[in-house]
């Protein structure tokens, strides 16, 4: 047995490019496990966007940053090989988050571990019910708290989190506009998930679109994205408007960190809310969040896309997809059979 | 009688300068009143920084440009000479919006016109009790919320709103540190407001001022100023920290609008809240916010500085000393005597 790893071997200086990765083969992890210790077989990772700034240098203490010659961490689906917890049992599959390798000992102390129900798909517990689902559904119920007849725009909002948020917005009875790059995946929000209407960022002014379809202003912006997208509808929020601050992955590339607004008295002036928030806070709602989702997908009211890939070898390509947008959905890579 | 007039002759580029303003006499307005006009004697002006905003050419509809050639706007108390409202009576003196001139005709359905109290001096309406000290007083209780234990940080700390926002924070049992320019307006703050620590901006470092006095974080930072001193506080919030937008005087007098967050991910990871708020916004809570300042400022719970100066010709350099921050409270100009 071996253990397949791919190793942060440089950090990316704006785009991520092959070389930030390196390739290594080593012996599986061989070692009595301490009673908070757990040998896992990764099968699945998510593509998370917030991996790209974990492969910043150090720095900022409220998130992580993977040191250099460590295999890159992501948020990852595993089957629990050897056990020295009593919480845990061999063939226990486990949400967590583990390193881009086959194999590894994780500490149910210092990484967040939680089991996955027997009747549910790895895939299923990665995506539909997993994190960018969550963050969808605590973003807009619980930051934006949208109410009926709001005009609600999202951002990103073909992307797994977008488009959770967006189909909620729109069952609470809002008129929801999505923003995404290109036609079909508008074609998508419009068609598919119902949406009011949908904006092509690669061909449209965002800002003008945004203006002829909110003619009363914008009450609940929920941001994906960043830069001049976030400005185009700032300028556009109602009074008293709320702006969701979910991820800002137009500038993950970029070397300078994500700047804000340029021009803070229209946040001033329209009395406007901006809230940052990471879906960790809602722990405790997770079950209750998991319950309404799966209603919801079942009676057909929120729709979702999974794009899921295979190859370990092929981890860092993939990865890639995040910010050209060629993914359709949640991007998973599946990198070991169930 | 004449009516003197100072206009606004071009818009200022960058810094307030003598050629923005035009002198003028011209004849006092003598024509018959409509149902809804007073004619008013000015008879103080507050300068209040937001004016320089109003000095700006159109563009945003979420507040007034004064037209070229036309008087500056300020807040003002007016007595009222000849009236052709049932509701106003000659003799009675207003809080309103009006022109730096002498003289004018006001629409009270255009202009906010609020009767001032026999008792109160027109000083305290526009002082004391007036829109200053009204938006510390909501921005910090009803966007700001202080809890006991809070640590509060407030810049423009020795200002008119500033001062009011940070006494109000401490008589709500928080740990507060005000930010201001100068020794004189620091010890002011320790030593007769009795905060719990100030910062002079103008000579010290203000974030690693900020990192050393508030170790584990401040939960609010209420701004009047924007720009680096916005982000120094930005670097240095807890986790789900409240800011509460009321001013960004440090780049009113720039030629690009101010700009925000440097850094927007740290307000997603550390799930911080940015609110816009306008004193506006709570009129129907005046009279309480009114009671309790009077009781706060008889026992001595807040002090207030007033610099009222004198002189309609001196308006144009006077308020200039809002931006060099050489005025030492709520800066008033008394144009007529009472």
């Amino acid at each position: 047995m071996i253990n397949r790893q791919w190793l942060l071997a440089s950090r990316p200086k704006g785009s991520i490019e092959d070389t930030n990765f390196s390739y290594k083969e080593c012996e599986v992890p061989n070692r009595e496990l301490k009673p908070n210790e757990i040998l896992v077989k990764n099968l699945l990772f998510l593509c998370a966007p917030t991996m790209r700034n974990w492969m910043s240098p150090p720095g900022n203490s409220l998130y992580p940053s993977i040191p250099l010659g460590s295999p890159i961490m992501a948020p990852a689906i595993a089957v629990v090989i050897e056990s020295g917890s009593a919480e845990y049992a061999p063939g226990d599959r486990v949400s967590t988050r583990a390193g881009w390798q086959d194999y590894e000992i994780l500490s149910t102390d210092l990484v967040p571990v939680g089991k996955i129900p027997d009747e549910m798909t790895s895939v299923d517990a990665m995506g539909k019910f997993g994190l960018n689902s969550l963050t969808g559904y605590f973003g807009m119920l619980e930051v934006g708290q949208p109410k009926e007849n709001d005009v609600v725009v999202v951002s990103g909002a073909a992307g797994a989190t977008g488009s959770v948020a967006a189909q909620i917005a729109r069952i609470k009875g809002c008129r929801v506009i999505g923003i995404a790059g290109g036609e079909q995946k508008c074609q998508w929000l419009t068609e598919d998930c119902q949406l009011d209407g949908a904006i092509n960022y690669k061909n449209r002014n965002v800002e003008k679109e945004l203006r002829d379809l909110c003619p009363d202003g914008i009450n609940i912006y929920y941001d994906n994205v960043g830069g001049d997208i976030l400005q185009a509808a700032i300028e556009n929020m109602a009074v008293k408007g709320r702006i969701v601050l979910c991820g800002q992955i137009s500038s993950y590339n970029d070397e300078k960190p994500a700047e804000g607004p340029r021009n803070m008295m229209r946040l001033i002036y329209g009395s406007i809310t901006m809230q940052g928030f990471l879906t960790r806070n809602y722990t405790d709602n997770f079950p209750s969040a998991i319950g309404n989702l799966k209603t919801w997908y079942e009676q057909g009211k929120v729709l979702f896309k999974q794009d899921v890939r295979e190859g370990f070898e092929n981890l860092p390509l993939i990865y890639r997809a995040l910010f050209d947008g060629s993914n359709d959905g949640v991007l998973l890579v599946q990198i070991n059979s169930d």
